[in-house]
């Protein structure tokens, strides 16, 4: 199989077979990281901009790693230095980017979409690092192989997601695409985290976080991103930890070797207890190791690369 | 012929033989961003500090990305973490920059002049990124490869240049090397954007747009900076548009081929219609390529480099 | 002689023998600056991650010069990115980082001992670039390279240190580093500006500041840090310059190749005149470009180097 995507915009448009390729690749790219000298020469010479015009330090800096291990050179541009260019549109912004020459651009906009428009003006790979509340490939893609390393595949799974489904893209993005991989999932959050229609992406709302959480094969937790929420949409952190937090006793209620998953940071005590987080069914810092490696194969497939040819 | 400044500080101190090897360099080292593998080991080992007390997103980038293509390790000081140094002079902190041993110091900085003091005081290579309202040497000189490039020279060629004049650095830089080349200058804009004497750096005032923009080979225009002008220099944007703006009833006016230029970034609408920026004329994003072309030809020239060793 | 410290955390857990090792390989180290091509291959494909949590700018581009020219590939998390993650706890910070598989983490804190939790959290080398007001190894390392590098050795030099001794980590770590060497060290300040019982630390406490520095082989003066303290400690600036300033007068007291140090940024007219600043007593700059040398050795030293693989 070639890869052929320029870009990577979203979970939607990977077929299974693209996303079973990519998690092979992710695979191989994990092993980079783990030898000595932990680099490869596979994109000498290519050039990755990290555009992020919201705050992030952990997929920015992921992706940042992933890139100087494949031996791209990376450029940043941060929030504060574009912000600077008053009355320029994004669209000036992209085309002068990719006037510069780069190979790949890595996105992140607080706008939902962003990364479709930027894709249609610009030649060159483009990856979506979270637009709004749309979508965040990369994070669904290595929790997936975070999935699939722990249990050997999707298919059958009961993976329970908990939390602001209605503002999270890594909840969109990870509920088509375990869908997608023959995984069952189930969703829970307060009346005014769910969006109208979610069942049409093919997963079942919970009454309840017990009944959510119960026989769990996977229990997804997100984070309550308080920055976000001016006022509160539920009355208070307590109250939301004690309906909607992952404790050791809803945790006894999934399946005996069920995974506890979060895409960090972490909220302790409020979606998820300090007990849980640090216990053993965790695999949160798993999560971030794999982040690395996958991104690494995104960089790699974007760039023409197949699956054999990324050791040296 | 071999490159003997130390310092790229201004146009005006670039003789025409100079800025001619400049700009032969500059296309050597233009085709290197066009190749698969778009590096080249040429400057490796060299560090480039990037020393920019001004914001500046385009500018740095250009120079960031033009030391990686040469393998130059590339460190950044942002206003912001300089800016801490409170009490600290100027020279105390270039000297200890020195002192760390980089071999080029690229700088901008909001006083005219900052640059030439800079560069008495360090003994490595200094290149002025933009000093206040005095000079922006890189900015020319990509703007004269750019002219040259679609003109095949600069003798007798009308370049008019339409803008805020007294405050614009491009535009001194410009008209010095233009001038220098062989092409006549026309300027023109609000008498309160002129300043006085400008005709004895060799350019002539248009009394109006038609006038200035009548039978040009080139049109350049000037980013206005709104961010720059606490109270408005002229009534508003919309006249301002409508008196100095380019348009496509204006730029008929020119030639049959004329270029439109602009530095960048584009206040669409105001100094520039959308149709004029996008149209057949613009060579806005060639500006930009031609830009990290210029800037690693001009590492390499304060490198101590030949034309004709830049390839490997 | 092997190298077995896992990580830099002060000057207080290494021995004179570690001591004189590190600054043994810091002298082949700072050959490499002195090259053309200042760059050996020596770490590369090693992952260092700065972390500053406190701004920075010559510390942290000090390490950042150091790791580049060791090939080792940095990043950066800035004390704004990072800030973002709030309700994030540190450990759960570095362990995420750690997750990315670094090689070394150099991190600046405002809380004196967060380089120690941080030490034990994760299993990659971690240097401490300074901890609240407890330790700056490093920057007391480079001070002792200076010293070996003009006197030679440290038995029986007099070395004076005037300033806020009470907030400055390189205070402390200079006191406990010099004393193992064998230096006798004695300070001076502003009453409020001295610690109780340092004199446990191994060293005299001066009755003024012309007593202090009669005879001193090595007078290091200390930047008063106007941004910590809110409400002045002392009178004015004036005042604390007649009282503890070094000028050409009191430097006539100290010997007669005394060497001034400071670690900059400097206070001019404050805690040291112009003239001393730029006599030929100083060796401030020199303290600067030692500064890289010696961090290059760490970083070599962490990694498992020893001292004569260090050159290719």
């Amino acid at each position: 199989m070639r890869f052929t995507k320029k870009d990577i915009l979203d979970i939607d448009s990977l077929t299974r077979e693209e996303i079973t390729y990519i998690l092979d690749t992710a695979r191989g790219m994990k092993e980079i990281s783990q030898r000595a000298i932990k680099k490869v020469p596979t994109l000498r010479g290519k050039t990755i901009v990290l555009f992020f015009q919201e705050p992030s330090t952990r997929t920015k800096l992921s992706f940042e790693l992933a890139g100087k291990r494949l031996s791209a050179d990376t450029v940043a541009i941060s929030k504060s230095s574009s912000s600077i260019v008053k009355g320029e549109t994004l669209r000036d912004t992209v085309r002068t980017l990719e006037s510069m020459k780069p190979d790949i651009i890595v996105m992140r906009h607080s706008s939902s979409g962003a990364a479709y428009q930027v894709a249609k003006w610009v030649k060159c790979a483009v990856i979506n690092a979270g637009d709004g509340t749309h979508a965040h490939p990369s994070q669904a893609l290595l929790d997936m192989m975070t999935i699939q390393e722990e249990k050997g595949g999707f298919e059958g799974l009961k993976v329970s997601l908990v939390g602001d489904i209605s503002h999270s893209r890594v909840a969109r993005s990870n509920i088509i695409g375990l869908s997608r991989m023959g995984a069952r999932v189930t969703v829970c959050a307060p009346g005014t985290m769910i969006p109208m229609g979610i069942e049409q992406m093919g997963c079942t709302v919970a009454e309840d976080m017990d009944t959510c959480v119960t026989d769990a094969d996977v229990v997804m937790m997100l984070r309550i991103q308080k920055e976000r929420q001016g006022s509160l949409l539920f009355p208070s952190e307590r109250e939301y930890a004690a309906l909607y937090g992952l404790n050791p006793a809803r945790l006894a209620l999934a399946a005996k070797d069920a995974l506890v998953m979060h895409p960090g940071p972490l909220n302790r005590g409020v979606e998820i207890s300090t007990r849980v987080a640090d216990g053993e069914h965790a695999v949160i810092l798993d999560q971030v190791t794999n982040g690395v490696a996958l991104r690494m194969a995104l960089f790699y497939l974007v760039s023409g690369g197949t699956k054999h040819a990324d050791s040296n």
